[in-house]
């Protein structure tokens, strides 16, 4: 069996893409940050998933984002709440942390050199969330392009593929993929700023395209009771 | 004045690095990282060298790179000690880290992003110790090039400029250069595996390529008493 870096926020998009990556026949060394997020609750759905998966490695790192702030995620910056998913605006949202990708993905091509592994997986998505620039298609390419002259490894003749399963999927498309899959979306947590208890705020833009997604996908969130 | 952000080490070549983005009349950002390095005593110096060109910001940051391991400077793997530099094998060598400067690097990013910087410097060199995969002109070119599709500040059309002043200089011309700037080397430390009392093992790699760029710079280490 070959080894693959899963990227797992603890989020919907990510546990997907480790199902995904699963099914395709990889061994799973599943990666985590505690990067300071105002959400790290996201981490527990991590861990959880991590074990449903049956993963045989499950690093959470700690890494502090806070020092460069800038962000509503890492930062004392309100997470904008808005009535529903058409307020969504097109620009870069608040809640962009700085090289976030850039930081993950440069831990997943030292996890992969140590482990010899040669696929990382992502789960970012360009379509229902344009906003990010570290989750399209032509910075994921340039990423592999350096990652293969980074590491002992690439100089020694062996490819890294960065895999992106979701980068064009709707959020309904990913939901009905992971359902097929066995993903409990049930374990996963999707909100950027969480209730006192834990359950999801249902304003945040997070929310908001995780109820679209639901519902354009005909099925309950099993997070909403 | 414009922002720079410098990494520093606190050995030789980033200390140089950072004498030559002042005087070319940067304000300087310097980062450093506590990443389990044995020898970590290169942050004293990194300190000393930050308060000698009056920085405006130095950050220590620590990041944990021990979990992967593989390296003689972050394992329990011996550094080779050799009797002269004629020893040093042109493959890549034991004291290599994993993904260690796109590590660093994805940091510069983030912090470039936050402080309105446009150029990040590294003092990475090719010439006498070509061992190191992410030391190479193709890395940084095919870096530069990611992290000017990665960030906010890219997409608004501003673009990121990674300098590597050292990278096609000998270690004598390092030197020479640096002291044309007022560097005081004896802040510096070059050592992998320095001896109880920190002063440098004259033995490692690092050591030798150090002693050997003295001598042909015809000017005495103040490091060597």
């Amino acid at each position: 069996m070959k080894n693959a870096i899963v990227l797992l926020s603890g989020g919907l998009d990510s546990t997907t893409t480790l199902a995904i990556a699963k099914e395709a026949g990889f061994q799973i060394y599943a990666m985590s940050f505690d990067y300071g997020q105002r959400h790290y609750i996201e981490l527990e759905s991590a861990k959880k998933t991590a074990t449903e998966f049956n993963v045989i490695y499950h690093k959470i790192i700690s890494i502090d984002l806070t020092i460069f702030g800038y962000s509503a995620l890492t930062d004392d910056i309100d997470v904008p709440k808005r009535k529903s998913v058409k307020e969504i605006q097109n620009d870069i949202p608040i809640t962009y942390v700085p090289a976030r990708n850039t930081i993950f993905l440069s831990y997943a091509v030292a996890c992969a050199e140590v482990n010899q592994a040669h696929d990382i997986f992502i789960g970012v998505n360009a379509v229902d969330y344009s906003g990010y620039p570290d989750c399209r298609t032509e910075y994921i390419k340039a990423y592999q392009k350096m990652a293969n002259l980074a590491t002992k490894t690439s100089v020694e003749g062996q490819q890294l593929t960065i895999h992106t399963p979701l980068i064009n999927l709707s959020k309904s498309d990913i939901i009905t993929k992971g359902i097929n899959l066995g993903v409990d979306y049930g374990l996963t947590h999707s909100c950027y700023h969480p209730l006192i208890n834990n359950s999801p705020c249902r304003q945040c833009d997070s929310c908001l395209l995780r109820a679209k997604g639901f519902l354009d996908a005909g099925v309950c969130d099993p997070l909403i009771k």
